[in-house]
């Protein structure tokens, strides 16, 4: 009788959409698995280009949409580890910030699996980047506050933070977020970008303040997947600069 | 007579310090590269690995020790780029998180050298995970909120934010900023993590709560560079399942 090899989970960071945005890491253990349970975000609509040997379950995670509940994911990939598979778990941006990451870790863990993790881009970072915004700059911003529209949005604690709010899968609550922003003492003229599609060819950025981005996002019918920036950094980079950028996130061009 | 080549600058994020944690199109960008204009943090101890042909200039950056001005690096970048050279500079973690990004983008556009920007893995998110620490955890941090030791602490802004805290750069204000948060009304208790030289052989990690990370860390002798994580994240996985991961982290190895 062989030995049953032993399968493993690794939660891997996809980063924002853009295949080559993966990591070299992450890029290693897709070729290495054996099974890639995969978002919706992320580069899984990339997968098909990296000809891969692996089976791809695709679990659908999206914003508003979870056609595999979360208990669901876990006892996936818990089963197919415990069937002896390499099991990468491939989730949008990075598995620790807002993406249940630690959850699945736990999961695997308590069921004997072992469970191992690689760090991803974040969009928190990386779309503000293809919208042209910095998330700090010196002068203007010292630093990042980061939170999911999905969650308490923490009104006090926003305005009381003197630097850049970035929101996550927020732009069902981009309305109570702007105006309840304003009520806690942010000035209404607070710029504010809303950055869609970041690094894909279907990139869209809106830019305004806290009065006038809802309006505007609702003219351009920009919806999720979106990334919300508030703060001064929205305007810190030169305008045409900020083109040149957005040209080359659609494209992936370096020219 | 030839047209005179047109130079570039690229600000390329290279991650917290490990190879293969570049991303796929920052490692096109340093083999494309002339010149690679590089940071002492991140990747650049690696650089001979990747068998580059570009030169490479260090203006050795790091937390308290500035060799090169940062007005002499925007000058520097500029140089080489309006020389026809393709110029690429090499950042640690993420070039607009708290690196200045910003500036040497203004700077090199303002002087009518074409900028792009590569976004990387910050050491915000990427050493806590090194460390075991989920930046965020269902129930227990549903946000994050960034900041670096260089700048105002915000004592204010920090107690009122009921998730977790990062601080980059921040070791030599440790004293500071855990007395500092107590007072400011949160709890003595509150769990604490140090990571240092994340996702290399020389990774330790401390823990402790505010009360004890400041006398720990002395103890063991851990400095910059180094990512504090603040918040109850820090107790958020399993002991055993933490320790995994720092072996992980530090040797590479995904056996």
């Amino acid at each position: 009788m062989n030995e049953r090899r032993r399968g493993k989970v690794v939660l891997v960071g996809g980063g924002p959409g853009s295949l080559d945005l993966l990591t070299l890491r992450a890029l290693r253990e897709l070729r290495r698995a054996d099974v890639i349970v995969a978002d919706r975000l992320g580069p899984t609509a990339h997968l098909d280009e990296l000809d891969l040997d692996a089976e791809v379950i695709h679990v659908g995670k999206s914003p508003y949409h979870h056609p595999v509940p979360q208990h669901e994911i876990n006892d996936i990939l818990v089963r197919e580890a415990l069937a002896g598979r390499y099991v990468v778990r491939l989730k949008g941006g990075d598995p620790y910030l807002l993406g249940r990451g630690g959850e699945e870790f736990i999961h695997c863990h308590e069921h004997g699996v072992e469970v191992d993790v690689v760090p991803g881009v974040t969009s928190a970072l990386s779309a503000p980047m293809a919208g042209g915004v910095p998330v700090t700059h010196r002068g203007t911003a010292a630093g990042l506050l980061v939170l999911s529209g999905h969650d308490d949005l923490a009104l006090d604690a926003l305005a009381a933070w003197p630097h850049t709010i970035v929101v996550l899968m927020g732009m069902g609550r981009l309305g109570e977020l702007s105006s309840g922003l304003v009520e806690h003492g942010k000035a209404p003229s607070t710029p504010v970008a809303v950055v869609h599609r970041a690094w894909t060819p279907q990139q869209r950025v809106v830019t305004g303040d806290l009065t006038t981005i809802l309006g505007k996002c609702a003219d351009a019918g920009v919806g999720n997947p979106s990334v919300i920036v508030v703060g001064d950094v929205v305007t810190a980079l030169p305008r045409s600069a900020v083109v040149d950028i957005a040209h080359t996130a659609r494209t992936g061009e370096s020219s």
